[in-house]
């Protein structure tokens, strides 16, 4: 089924952190991955912030705080802009935050977010997903007018568990089979199975669209739209593989009854109620920190 | 544990199949990706002989013939030599065994062959491991001085679980823990769990000497030292990978009784008894086949 929203919203892009250029393959390719946007110190700032939280979080049981299957390590962190001062300064930060804003042509809110951290030697994959039919069904977004940046907190390449996505892919939406079981969002955390694409739709996408790589080190930003077809290999290489990651909603696309569940996910998982524009903030994240 | 066999024995390889410069290329890294080897026709005529076995093979109970686990599927066919005249004269074929001859500087024999094929969307993993320690624990074979040939009939790319090895890695023997289980290679053929080096040598390892992805289009050739640590990725994209596997033992490194073993495997697995040298073929694939 052809997508009926527009990728790239109109707005008024001239003081918007990405180029015009870069908007353009955005809406063209569906994802972005932005190099160098972030200094050294902001980098190290960020990925020591992460190693502490999940040294903090080992072994909670508070919900929202996800394992690795049969291990005791912490696999996710959710409502990390919640967590502690640095990471709710980059949820707000004009790099990810204005970049959302600039591409969806409305202030912005935090729809979900996430510490992801993926081991090494036993790291799993993460099927082909599109985000939207979730959010949609199960969160009850009423459009596709949110974008997803995942800001690299190790070193991201093909070999150990990159993102992978599906350029274009955005264009076109596929329907998964089966019904949403209740509470599916407490197994599809550790293992998706259930409203993924069929093998035959996927391998069409992938011989018309390709699969590319979003490697890059750690500091790399990645940007994509809500309906682009991504997923991630396992990784059995010694390189663990993590990033900050924050889903920004449009504020005007605010999420109501979902479409196709009985009760809307909990709140760590996607945001109810009417949300609050963040106040996106200019400048280093270090001087605020 | 440093080696104390040759990697590349002494010959006269100025009438070898490659060069002085991969010859070197080979000491010092443990393999060798060579390109554009085969012929366009030559590749095809490959490729369809592989697929026509394993359409012959699928359901098959034959020992040498195994399946993906939990699907009827073939995943990995043994003694592939003797399936078809066409993967007899690849066995033999200056390019493979010739290489094999100049590197090992002796007249060679196949130790193990096999068809293998790792399907797109669900492929496995396969973990860390270098042969030799299994072939000559298991299979009883004395020396460090067999290579491995892996003809790729797919197009290979680290996101679709092509070979990773560690370059230099060869230099090091690493013992594994725990011993060899009887039986063990029916479990392993399936999923490797005993005999894997531990992830602190792992992690040392790659550390040291990085991780390279042998990554080509069908027809790539990859060599590899018995030695050479590799292991390769779980693959969720729709592209199958299948190569063509042949290992190459020096007819003077014939095995014997298995170092640390009660029985030798299957001969499927390791050839035992006195091998003839294999009769090296020249010229392209197709005239004989």
């Amino acid at each position: 089924m052809e997508r009926t929203d527009p990728v790239l919203w109109p707005s008024d892009r001239s003081t918007a952190p990405i180029t015009e250029a870069q908007a353009q393959a955005f809406d063209r390719d569906g994802y972005l991955v932005l190099h160098d946007l972030f200094s050294t110190d902001e980098v190290r700032a960020l990925v020591d912030s992460a190693t502490a939280l999940r040294e903090t979080l080992a072994g909670s049981d508070a919900r929202g705080v996800v394992c690795e299957a049969g291990c005791a390590a912490v696999r996710t962190v959710f409502e990390l802009e919640r967590q502690n001062a640095l990471m709710d300064r980059l949820s707000r930060d004009r790099r990810l935050a204005g970049a959302a804003r600039a591409l969806l042509g409305d202030e912005v809110y935090i729809h979900q977010s996430r510490l992801n951290y993926k081991p090494g030697f036993t790291g799993k994959e993460f099927y082909w997903h599109s985000d939207f039919e979730t959010w949609h069904a199960e969160d009850g977004m009423p459009r596709m007018r949110a974008v997803s940046a995942s800001l690299l907190l190790t070193d991201n390449r093909a070999h150990n568990g990159a993102l992978m996505l599906m350029p274009g892919s955005h264009r076109t939406f596929i329907a998964c089979q089966g019904e949403t079981p209740e509470d599916n969002h407490e197994s599809s955390l550790v293992r998706q199975d259930i409203g993924t694409p069929s093998q035959e739709s996927l391998r069409d996408m992938a011989e018309i669209h390709g699969i590319a790589d979003a490697e890059g080190p750690a500091g790399t930003l990645i940007l994509f739209d809500c309906n682009t077809l991504h997923g991630s290999n396992g990784n059995i290489t010694p390189a663990p593989r993590s990033n900050a990651f924050f889903v920004y909603n449009a504020v005007s696309n605010a999420c109501a009854s979902p479409f196709a569940a009985p009760a809307p996910r909990p709140a760590f998982l996607g945001q109810q109620g009417t949300p609050q524009p963040l106040e996106i903030r200019d400048g280093p994240l270090l001087q605020e920190a």
